[in-house]
Formats: structure tokens, C-alpha cells, sequence
């Protein structure tokens, strides 16, 4: 089921700015049952985003209802959210009166082995690179062309994700995840100043490390230091956290700090399942 | 009238990735008396530009076809083709059959006074800056968020056109438009190999220059080389070539390389309107 704009529908008026610019932005959110996992958090940097793209959307309230329609008879699924800047003639100027265009949508969850939560997956380097762009960096924005070229990359499932560098040369997030590496008990993770999507769950991890007392830095990180990090872990609202088995020919067990991660976020995701939304 | 994939609508199946990624590519064509100006070329850079990205886009022929049925009747119009991955499930990899969605539909040819052409036209410099981004450079792909935030910088008529700087602070292009610039009888335009898009009037103008024995460098130029140079001007294919009347303080009058060059274009233009199509 899709509502846009409210209205049960699969068609898109084509003058959307989002079809034409990619004028817009989007959220992907576990629900179970019934329930939207971390949709507060989701709803802020969607919120956040509009403001970077100066997209006046303040129909948040009917969003949010429009959300419950959608999933509240939902056992486990993802939905996602598509905020455009709406309708508008030809050329990049925009029009004198904005409506945005609110998309929710729901797609069945992913059928992930339990094996790769607890022994890890395989994870290799693209060769598509993340173009550079500060202002719009950090938020999940509808210009995704770097991350579609890469994910083109490979068709086995012998790989489950693949790491994207910058054209600086600097690892920054997989196609669909953020990274983190752990080097003698320390955390590391990009900056992603320059290009990349500041992940809800990457924002709790800053919150479980400072919990934990585990030093968590944000860096610049190079192939070289993935390939020689005691552990590695990917993030992101679907897999919540997946460790890291093997990075090319290089193998790696779940260590006790990916484990404390997960556990910490297992809770975190339970205490907020247990919030009435 | 609009048509996707040859069929009336101005719906699209939500599940388009032009619209969850800006995966595709789009080309704006000036319609005279039902002749679609350099199509040939337009569709050229399409076909490179689905070469890039790897669409695998076949049906140029029936493309060609819709066109027509669109265009025939038309006087003076815009005609716009995007062109998309078509249709996927959620995330970025590709389904294992695409079928990529095409999509021709018409606009009004815009009311620009005829001094624009005569007289020129008044600059501003923008302040937001076009990423960097090699692999997408030089296309006309759908990932146009730059574009659509620097357009939104000014709302006043006073400026017709704002020069992009890339975040290295070289100029680049216009939010629309091709930069040229004179200094000492030689022609200079921005190399684009980092970001923005390389225009069908652009390509003509180096067939110009060669034409007409001017010099034509592509190189880096600064905000200081444009202030200082002797002439300027921008190119587009709804525009074809507009002198600069005006940067930030600095007056210009359209210049003997800039009327030869236009003069050039009108006659090359002509040229294209007598064959058919």
C-alpha cells in the first residue's frame, strides 16, 4: 500500500521535483508490529534535512497519521518515507508556492540469515567513488546516483555489502551502511563531512559508546586501516547491525566490542518498542 | 501533452527509480515549426550518457517516433526526454530485468525579451557550489540538487542567470548554462571534468571557434578571470547563447567574439532546420 498526499494511489503526478531533480528526501524504518522503530529520530533528520534543502514541509502531524494508517496492522516490514519539494514547471527555479509531496510506502522485510547478525558478512570495496559535496553531506537526500552505481557492482550473494570510498581516497560507508572499525579497543568511524548519510543507528552508536565508556572518534579512514582493524561493523535501520566476517581476503570474528554494540542497541530498540508511539 | 512510454499520462508508476534516485538522465530540446533543434545530438548525449550510468536503453526508435507524435504540430516549444532505470523494488540494486521507463512532454517556449540576445544579460555569483563528482560529470543525469539550491538564491528578475562556483572555487557553469569568457581574442571555458553538464550548444561552440580560427581553451578560471575579462557569455539549447551585460559591478557590451560566435550558431541552426528530420 502507498499513500501520496494521503491518497491511497501508485501514481505519481510526473511534474514532481522529485522525479525531475531528485528535489527531496527520504527515511527507512523498521516497523514491528505495529510499531515504527526510532520514528522520533527518523521524523528529526527528515526535519533536518528539509531545512538544509529549504523545503518548506510542516505537515508532519498528518504524516504521522498517515504513517499509522499505513503500518499499524504491519507484524514486521519496512516503510519508507519520500518528503519532495512537489510540483513545478520546467527549469530549476522553484515554484511561488510549494506543496511538498509526502510519499509513505511499505516494502516487505528482508529475509536476512540470523548468521549474518551473530558471524558477520562479507564485505568488499567498490570502485565507484562518493562524489564530494559538504552541504549536502549527512543528509538522505533523493540524489543517489553514486550509491546505485556502486551497489551495480556486484550481483553474487556472496557479498552482502559493498565499502565506498571518496575520490579523495578515503572509505566513508558502505552503498547501505555506515562503517565502524575498532583498532586496540577504540572506536573509529568517518567523518562524514564531505559526502555520505548520517545513519540513525550510526547516531546511536556515539550514544551506546559514550554509554559503554568506549572511545569513539570520527576520522578519516583509509583501506589500509579497514584491512588491519582488530573488528568492523555496518549500521543502518534495516540490519540495525551487521559484524563484519571477511573485507576482501582478510577475516574477522565478531569481537567483544561489536558485541557490546549490538546488545546495547538490542536494548535500546526494545525500550523504545516499548514506548507508546 | 506528456507521454510515458508512449502512453498519455502525466502519472508515474511511483515505483520509478528516476524518482527514488534521480537514476536517469534528461535532455531540453527547442521545438521550431515541429523540428526538434539538433535532436541528433541530444540523443547522442543521451545514449553516452545511459552508456555512463548503464541503462540499458534501447528503444531509440521508438523514442524518435513519440517525439514526433509530440512536436509535429508545435511552433515554438520546449521538449523534454528523461529517460530512467524504470521501475524497482526498495534499495539500490537494480532488479535483475530492467526496463527503462522514457518519457517525452512538451513546455511553452519561455517569453525571454529579445535584448537578452542583443543587449545581454545581467550575472550574479552563487553561493552554493557544485560537488565533485568525476564518474557523473559532463551528463545530464537526474541528481540535480546543486543546481536546484543555487537556482533558489535570488527571486529578483534584475539577474537572469548565477555563475556556480565548485567547492575548489573554480567557476564552473551557470545553474542553466554554459560559461564562455574572451580575454585577448581567445576563448576560455571551464573544463569539465569534476562536475556540471556538458551542453549541446557548448559542443557547437568548439565546432565554432575551430570554424571561425578562434583559440578555445578549457581550463580552470577563477572568479577574478571572469570579473576581468573582455566579453562573456552563456550558452543553453533554449537560450542558444546570451552575451553578459552584467557581472556583480562590471559592465560588459556583447564583444566582435561574442556576435561572431552567435552569428555562427544562428546560421549553424538554420543549417539544422532545413534538413529533415
Amino acid at each position: 500500500m502507498i499513500l501520496i498526499n494521503g491518497k491511497k494511489t501508485s501514481q505519481l503526478e510526473l511534474s514532481d521535483r522529485g522525479f525531475h531533480y531528485g528535489d527531496g528526501l527520504f527515511e527507512t524504518i523498521e516497523v514491528i508490529n505495529g510499531h515504527c522503530v526510532f520514528l522520533k529520530l527518523h521524523l528529526e533528520r527528515l526535519a533536518q534535512g528539509c531545512e538544509t534543502l529549504e523545503i518548506p514541509f510542516k505537515s508532519f502531524d498528518l504524516l504521522r497519521e498517515e504513517i499509522k494508517t499505513l503500518t499499524h496492522h504491519q507484524r514486521h516490514a519496512v516503510l519508507k518515507i519520500i518528503v519532495t519539494r512537489g510540483s513545478g514547471g520546467r527549469g530549476y527555479q522553484q515554484p511561488t508556492k510549494i506543496n511538498p509531496t509526502r510519499v509513505v510506502l511499505l516494502y516487505p522485510f528482508p529475509d536476512f540469515p540470523d548468521v549474518f547478525k551473530t558471524e558477520g558478512i562479507k564485505l568488499r570495496f567498490c570502485a565507484n567513488r562518493l562524489g564530494l559535496n559538504p552541504r549536502l553531506a549527512g543528509i538522505k537526500h533523493l540524489n543517489r546516483l553514486d550509491q546505485v552505481l556502486a551497489r551495480a557492482e556486484w550481483h553474487s550473494a556472496d557479498y552482502q555489502e559493498g565499502l565506498m570510498l571518496d575520490i579523495n581516497n578515503n572509505v566513508m560507508e558502505g552503498t547501505m551502511s555506515n562503517l565502524f572499525i575498532v583498532k586496540k579497543n577504540h572506536l573509529y568511524t568517518p567523518k562524514l563531512n564531505m559526502c555520505g548519510i548520517k545513519g540513525i543507528i550510526r547516531q546511536l552508536v556515539f550514544l551506546a559508546a559514550q554509554d559503554l565508556g568506549i572511545n569513539l572518534t570520527e576520522t578519516d579512514l583509509s583501506k589500509q586501516q579497514c584491512l588491519e582493524a582488530d573488528e568492523l561493523f555496518l549500521t543502518n535501520s534495516v540490519i540495525n547491525l551487521w559484524p563484519v566476517s571477511q573485507l576482501v581476503e582478510k577475516s574477522y570474528r565478531p569481537g567483544a566490542i561489536t558485541q557490546k554494540i549490538q546488545r546495547w542497541l538490542e536494548d535500546f530498540k526494545t525500550q523504545d518498542l516499548c514506548q507508546i508511539s
